[in-house]
């Protein structure tokens, strides 16, 4: 199905290269501002062709409101959010619309669905994501005002290259998402060697929610990791998703991984800010792996529709690291579960007070 | 909230040192034939006591069936699944109630509830993923029976030790569900080690699905692997999920990565089975970090429910390394989604047909 | 499915004839007090057997709490509820079960499943009702005690015999809920005839609820109004409902029909207390149509298994008039609505404090 | 929320004087062939302003596909609608805007949200059944194509007038869907003078769906009557739903309402073609109650957004009996009803194949 979360309900639609995509966010609170203008800057961070390291693919991506906002303020109803597709290029994709290519949903599409969309992916293209970054913006405004939750990710390794530095101060001043400025000279390189070689590498995003009080997330099925987990399993090329420590905790001993508590608050946040499926108080902590991009100049063996072998070379326009620009997105789905959970947590438990003691988040911070 | 699934529901309820715990599920399709016994092997699988590696709590953990089956088969109506509970010693909770145990849902609960249930961690305990494992073996039927999908997983790292060789048939010739029957030895003596330090360790687990047929997965939220990552850290202690080769893609080239495809059928299997959210005829692999249980013998710092100070030691049964007995539990979980994704997609597409061309699954396998 | 609610999630489990019949309710807030012996009073207006007015099997309906509930509060954990089935007569059926009764489901079963539970009607049988029952009492209860709403029904027809008086306070005094005391010796003998003839009659109910406060419902799909006409629908033997003046509203006018506003508050309540399908602050009005029984002593033309004609006579334990005892199924699926969109409505409006003006409900009251 | 149907899910979105309205259809099966001259015919026998009887708000009512379909077929991913709104006359509504409309949700919106659209009622108007009407188009497509079903309906009463005689083939040549030509003119002059008076009048629609194979529905709460319930309860004016007899079974007999079977079929359709949430076979027949308008030049008492008393009169367009164009919105509703509980149904009993023995639909017919 193409809807995501509970209580906040976003559903997106639309093709790479149909007339528009949009989405539509049910279950927004009423009062919310929000304006045409308010999407623009993480459209853009998200946006191809700013950069020599992206797709050259230039779309406007203006959202128009069709619903649910009436004098700058959300009303209730739900908003419906469009933005026309400008700059296909359906041309580009004539020549592989009769093969499966390697590594993409052609094939998984075509035996699912008994034909597909070839123009651009259709709509498995990561062009589905703008939506998710509109959406988020919502989500992310909402969890400011109303609690001082702050959603923000950076890039955390590119191929075999990782941070030196860390200083969320960097992290929006390069192309990367990258948290440590010294080495942006060296990924610019390794990035142009890269499309020379007509080769692209996968890439590993972190997102920092700070700000989330204790409490939200539904305790078995509904998990605040499991919720985030599902969230950045959806977006496209992604393989693998942590909290906190993630896939370190295999090597670790329980006197090691465990965070112990004193009247200062938590001495570490091995657990990523969530136990048992529900928020610490802490920074929530949450990482995904993006996988290297299949669409290559570099010819691969495959079938036609037929079933006749094909060499498949990839002349349209594609990311080298679909990472470098997946930040805003994995931030926008971080930004929707919390909003979700938020609204389950006063659902449910709207009647429970402050609870004391209140444990201190501590000073293991990102 | 406690529902997992979309068409196969599976409802859990029960609490640690409850009277019982049970589940119901819904959706499963009539003429499925299941009698008590059919759940032991599993539950036996996943049960505490069997060996001195895990947790010394006795249960019996018989199945009764309340409803949903008549004369052996299944009816289309909620099958209702009960254990009760029989070897629950709330006492050794008692030095534990009034304190917030480290790398634990106590504080959380706690803190979403304005209380909790301190009994064995009441709802938060794994004893709940009991019922997991008794709707998967259903679901396992059912996939078996239906479309020959076999579900089966293993251990695939504890602490920092990997498995050297790799034979199916080794899995369940010991505790540890470990591949290489060679080390099962060395196993023994680190668990041994571990258990007299007072310490426990993390796992890795794989679960490897044969058999699914290609298209099954809703493309966009819930994608296959986006369920199968929701799924897997649902469950206790669960920190990471990877499709595939999972976070290695970070550091892998696009010509690496793809699968290339020729008349012989896939040449690798670095997706996991999954492309585009949507299943790709070839097995569907995936796997979880578990991070080591934090009820030790060592002491931590902690805090009360009046906010003081205190020393935690836990001295109930637990488990040194609980992804030692999780692999059922995984299955389970796999099981469970393929299930689902089964019906949802027979739901959308029951009218496509046989799809040509159908691509072989290929010799890469594991 | 059989799972009721989105928020306040009630699953219903169990067939008439097997072990058990139960149910789990999910989404209950944390803190409310509940104890077996609180639902012996609704599930003894509802049982059968009290008097001969109804059916004449025998069941203790002990309800067991089997989760979710500790130390006499709720967890806001799923809250498991089981009755057991002790004077299930199967041989009663041994007769019916190879033919289609007219005015059953057995025939829809048989062609849904393939197969049917032939055993009192199994999943279909109004015993599934019990959990209804016991469901609503936990929802009337936290109706009460948060938002002060009472949630009370009557029979307000049954064959052509109409109230003459209306008295809240003779209601709960006999064994019709029928709200004019002085009508009640009529109404015995008017049964006891019916009775003596086989044959049955039809009823109607209605509920209302009081101290409802407005702005309760989503306006759109889930409208206040929408689910009460599913709730009470989904009732066994329902065939029509109405809010308010229901279908008198198709003779109406406008000028007569619409619910004038004074600073006295609204002079009428037409509407029964939903507009736009919100809650208006008026009383909520609802009424259902329930059929007569089919299961009668008088013989019916049916087809067998084989397609052969038989005639079909049931001499099991049957009511004359199944609206006789479902005054407190209406008011527990009432109850459970209202308090599912009470959560809903916290959910997403949770911010907006009060708005004024208030309209007083005014003294159209029943 | 906003969406409704569980594997048909439809959102709309958009209030009557936005810039537009639309609605989102997820779970379409693919291969379904669809135009935008497909909605054209329903669409006007919706729209207002075709004659005198109606609103003279004049809608182009263009349906522009944003998604979903390819080639003019369905590809299964989700189809996005959007009708611009052209002829929204917003200064109608200033004089209203700051009072509260007896009969109207302008009061119970403004105490849900705090605020509200005041243009032309903003999401609660009429004008979002279009997209439902452009949603069943779809539906009554697929289940005409792949069951052989069809869903039609007619005006059953409107004030105090009935249909003398019943001709399906009356129904679409007149402006009133009534089904006795020869009462035309009757109603003409009876909508005349209703016009002229300044009120307004009720009335009752009935919807027949012929075709419907027997096993359709979910037996307990997503029944196939109670989920017909909640649709049309959910259309704007509806207070009162019926299945079959509806409302007359609370006065019948048992022994007169069970329909009897006989090697012909069933004898009658009292069941309204549903016993036990399931379709028999038969006509699914289905009733709703429409309220009169409360928009009318007569003037009524009100309240002001201050609590201060007012005078109400409307001298917007409205019509004088909503029930006349909205035949078309039920016929949708019903569609997309039957479709949900096709694709539900083939999802848990996909694997039952042809059940014997089949009752046939029996002579009773409307």
């Amino acid at each position: 199905m193409n809807t995501f979360g509970e209580l906040l309900r976003v559903t997106t639609f639309g093709e790479s290269h149909g007339p528009a995509i949009g989405c539509v966010i049910d279950g927004c609170p009423p009062g919310v501002s929000i304006a045409p203008e308010d999407f623009v800057d993480d459209l853009a961070r998200r946006a191809t062709g700013r950069t020599r390291h992206t797709s050259q693919r230039h779309e406007a991506d203006v959202v128009e409101i069709l619903s649910g906002v009436y004098e700058g303020r959300t009303t209730g109803t739900p908003i419906a959010l469009v933005v026309r597709n400008t700059d296909a290029k359906s041309k580009d994709y004539d020549a592989i619309s009769q093969t499966f290519r390697p590594g993409h949903a052609d094939y998984t599409y075509w035996q699912k669905y008994g034909h597909r969309d070839p123009r651009g992916g259709g709509r498995s293209s990561a062009r589905e994501t703008t939506m998710r970054v509109a959406a988020g913006v919502i989500a992310k405004r909402w969890l400011r005002e109303k609690f001082g939750v702050r959603v923000r990710g950076h890039l955390a390794q590119i191929g075999d290259v990782v941070p030196r530095g860390f200083d969320w101060d960097a992290v929006e001043g390069n192309p990367f998402f990258w948290p440590d400025t010294a080495q942006v000279a060296e990924l610019e390189a390794y990035m142009d060697a890269l499309r020379k070689s007509g080769d692209s590498v996968g890439a590993r995003i972190t997102v920092v929610a700070d700000g989330v009080p204790p409490g939200w997330g539904e305790p078995i099925y509904g998990k605040l990791d499991g919720e985030l987990a599902s969230a950045l399993m959806s977006i496209n090329a992604v393989k693998g998703v942590e909290i906190g420590d993630g896939f370190a905790v295999v090597a670790q001993h329980g006197s090691e991984h465990r965070d112990e508590i004193t009247s200062d608050g938590f001495l570490s946040n091995h657990a990523g800010g969530i136990l048992g499926g529900i928020s610490t108080g802490q920074q929530v902590i949450v990482s995904a792996a993006f996988k290297p991009t299949s669409s290559l100049r570099l010819p691969a063996r495959s079938l036609d529709l037929e079933g006749q072998p094909v060499e498949v070379v990839t002349h349209g326009r594609h990311d080298p690291c679909v990472g470098v620009r997946a930040t805003p997105i994995c931030e926008a789905m971080v930004a929707l579960v919390l909003m979700d959970q938020a609204l389950r947590h006063r659902a449910q438990c709207g009647d429970v007070g402050d609870v004391s003691p209140r444990i201190k988040p501590g000073k293991a911070k990102r």
